[in-house]
């Protein structure tokens, strides 16, 4: 423990969701007190505290012997001023530890140990290991029903959360989730402006692509700013019954976003943590009423029906609970949604679709109007099983596109033209081996030929898909085109096409019989 | 992917065991290509290639935007001098990625999928995310006997193996190995030496502490130095038969030391783990018999005589198909062994032993008298049953003080005068609180008070145990002492020991029966 003060100073590293401490390797807190590197130490300054890793440094041109130095995030967290006094001792580990240890070791956790580790993982007091034990030891002793319920709630007490009771006076508050990993599934940027068109308040936040090669709030950002302080966000929301931002800004279930760095790149999502992160940014939101997207498929997260129903009732069950209302829809998860894969490829469709254009792919409008219209159908005002011509005529009257340019006005514009994307230059498409039908396509395989590609970061980048499933094709014709900014990216799309073909061809008694019979959506 | 070269920089940042790569956010590779941080990439230059997480830097001071920081271990691990140009380009997911994701699952992993985890833990290509992943997933999903003997495999496969034959013409190589969690537990400081002067060969490595109060490396560098390049190590043991020196350096099982850096925070000693950690490390470091001590109570790692025998057959099983003779001892783990804990109290309990001195620990003499008997039993020339007379032979003769002398000249003396111990200045006493037999003690809570007391970084910081179970006490009498070098620490142990009290008083008939009868060690 050293209470010998060192000066504060601010180290420009991003270290990103964790909190790293620099300290010299001759400061006296590292030589006496057997400091070592990647020990978990705490920063406290002014009566605030945080905690953090250790690097030791060994250049004093970074840190000095009686300077700490603390990474960006946690230097804003403490937030004080460079050269104030700090002081730096050991971390005790968080009280919660012993719980994480009993669900390593399979045991059940209760409401107060899971309140108690949530509180932690949202004051970033868990190191990325502990996250990581957490993420796989819930994943592998499935946790029971009302243990989700407790993490769903915890999740949601860990942060702020949003108040629309005076807007709507006793109405609905809506939102509509897809459970993910379809690419091109970009119906959140259609079924909000048509729902705020029926006069619904929808304040959808969205995530940024972590492991898939867009996120809405990446698409949306072409047309949009999405980084809306709350306020800002909640003015705006007032305005036009509206938004479409990205929930990082918000303070919203912030365990959640701690938890999903650790998740994404482990591939997890079991249901316990699904129904969590998901129902607890809802409520989080302010959100009464939920329509929930659940695409099954080969390729998708959810392979088959009996899967998907489990994953229905647990995700009815927690909701329930907690007061939301959930109406879960089941849908086909067998190939991407839409023609583009990659953020200015999905803007396209989606601006396609909202200004009635010929060319806009009918599976991405056909899809957004059946979940608008189940939305919309929580408008007690509106009878059962007429929300879809309510949502089509929305839609066809052009008064969906009013409403997302109110949207898009009021989070500030960005310069698109849909009719004319900036698409990244460099290309090559990807042809039929030999003549047959398409019988089958990996969704994985197409996110991760985007992503090589350089989306989403290279928001021109990514995949039009040129045929569907069912589609007769001939030998060299082309199924899909690939689109790269750099040619050095453009070649390691090309090695993973070629190695990993997304697209099987075969002979139409191989198709899935309902593909045959035309996808059955409504 | 950037073709573009950078200009490597050493930054001198120790991350421990984690590569990082600093590079600018003005960096092209940063601005194009999407680089996040903490993603994967992989550095290359020269033909050779490391893997880091990336930090993105806002100080040029630290790295330019043409510039590549290193870390201390990656920069010494890609071995180019500063200045050298590199590449750097997104790290594809290691191989084993998908191997790992099927025991996440929950499923039995081959003998092929393991050596390619194992390797790529090894080349410092898994996160720390990914580490704890599985870590935790195969402490979970008991792995089967199969799986056991071929991470062991896999995990000596990994790195370097030392041979002996040519010394040893035929006969045995031995260790010792405790499987820790009994504190002041230092016998093979006096084992080897022992097991030496009888003419076998020891060549024992040892580990630091990571989360206990002192590990044998940590004592005996007290005494001489314990970092010895594996060339002089092998020359000091040609030379003495023996060595007492740290493991870490010699590139045995390195898959072992990345895995343990995560298994300690987290707690985590699974059956796996153990046997594979331990018997990778004896196997590569060229022994072919095995002395393994399993201590068991109530607060030791293993807690109950059940739990001990299934240990004991997974050990006998593995070693058996790797060709290591082992033979498992299962001792009294209720309570520390000797009276010291910490790296100087220590080292004077085992140097008090080696001189025959009236005060020296009985107790800890006795197990390593115990304990050597055993090794020098592996003797084909040693009559069964004989082993522990030989032993104390050895000891009581001056011949295992001699041959400790000779071990310490050879790895390099140390000043330490065992009859006056720098033992840390400050000190308080804890005393019972009435009177009343001595009827319980928690080795986890001395080993946290010797902690916080600044052991063993501050290596004469720790605990001097005044009394043992069994012992019949007063109101006020001194059961242990504990010594820090800083006030601070002092205070942090004396409010843990108030906090938590390492000892329990009772009446005579609280006591476990072979207590009262006396330990029944041999």
């Amino acid at each position: 423990m050293s209470l010998t003060p060192l000066t504060l100073r601010r180290v420009g590293i991003d270290t990103f969701r964790e909190h790293v401490a620099y300290l010299h390797r001759d400061c006296t807190a590292v030589r006496a007190e057997g400091f070592q590197a990647l020990a978990k130490v705490e920063v406290r300054g002014n009566g605030d505290a945080v905690h953090a890793v250790l690097n030791v440094v060994d250049d004093a041109a970074l840190v000095g012997p009686t300077e700490l130095g603390l990474s960006e995030e946690a230097f804003t967290r403490l937030d004080l001023p460079a050269g104030h006094a700090v002081t730096v001792q050991q971390a005790e580990p968080p009280a919660s530890i012993a719980a994480l240890r009993r669900k390593i070791a399979g045991e059940r956790l209760s409401r107060e140990e899971l309140h108690a580790i949530v509180g932690d993982i949202a004051r970033m007091r868990y190191t990325k290991v502990e996250l990581a034990a957490f993420v796989v030891a819930t994943h592998q002793f499935e946790m029971d029903r009302d243990e989700v319920l407790h993490l769903t709630e915890a999740m949601i007490a860990a942060g702020r959360r949003l108040d629309w009771r005076q807007e709507v006076r006793g109405g609905p508050v809506v939102d509509k989730h897809c459970i993910g990993g379809i690419p091109g599934n970009r119906t959140s940027m259609l079924v909000v402006p048509i729902v705020a068109a029926h006069g619904m308040l929808i304040p959808k936040t969205s995530s940024r692509a972590i492991t898939s090669p867009a996120g809405t709030a990446d698409t949306m950002e072409l047309l949009a700013e999405v980084e809306l302080p709350l306020s800002r966000l909640a003015a705006i929301v007032r305005e036009t019954g509206a938004c479409l931002a990205w929930g990082g800004t918000a303070d919203l279930s912030p365990a959640d976003d701690v938890l999903i760095a650790v998740e994404r790149p482990l591939a997890i999502d079991s249901p316990a943590q699904m129904v969590a992160s998901i129902l607890s940014k809802k409520i989080a939101a302010g959100s009464t009423h939920l329509v929930l997207d659940i695409p099954v498929g080969p390729s998708a997260k959810v392979r088959g029906m009996p899967e998907a129903q489990r994953l229905k009732k647990l995700f009815e069950h927690v909701a329930a609970r907690l007061q939301l209302q959930i109406d879960v829809v089941i849908t086909d998860g067998r190939q991407p949604i839409g023609r583009g894969i990659g953020p200015v490829l999905e803007a396209r469709d989606v601006m396609q679709v909202l200004e009635n254009h010929p060319d806009a792919p009918a599976d991405l409008r056909q899809k957004a109007l059946r979940l608008a219209g189940r939305v919309i159908e929580f408008d007690p005002d509106v009878r059962g099983g007429t929300g879809f011509a309510i949502a089509r005529d929305i839609l066809d009257s052009g008064r969906a596109l009013a409403r997302m340019n109110r949207i898009i006005d009021a989070q500030g514009r960005r310069p698109f033209d849909w009719r004319t994307p900036p698409v990244a230059p460099l290309s090559f498409e990807v042809t039929a081996a030999h003549d047959g039908v398409l019988v089958g396509v990996d969704n994985l395989a197409l996110a991760r030929i985007a992503q090589l590609a350089g989306a989403p970061k290279a928001a021109g980048a990514g995949i039009d898909l040129l045929c569907r499933l069912g589609d007769t094709v001939r030998a060299g014709q082309a199924l899909m085109r690939v689109h790269a900014r750099f040619e050095a990216d453009l070649e390691f799309a090309r090695r993973k096409a070629l190695a990993d073909p997304a697209w099987r061809l075969g002979t139409r008694d191989e198709l899935p019989r309902d593909v045959v019979a035309g996808l059955s959506e409504a």
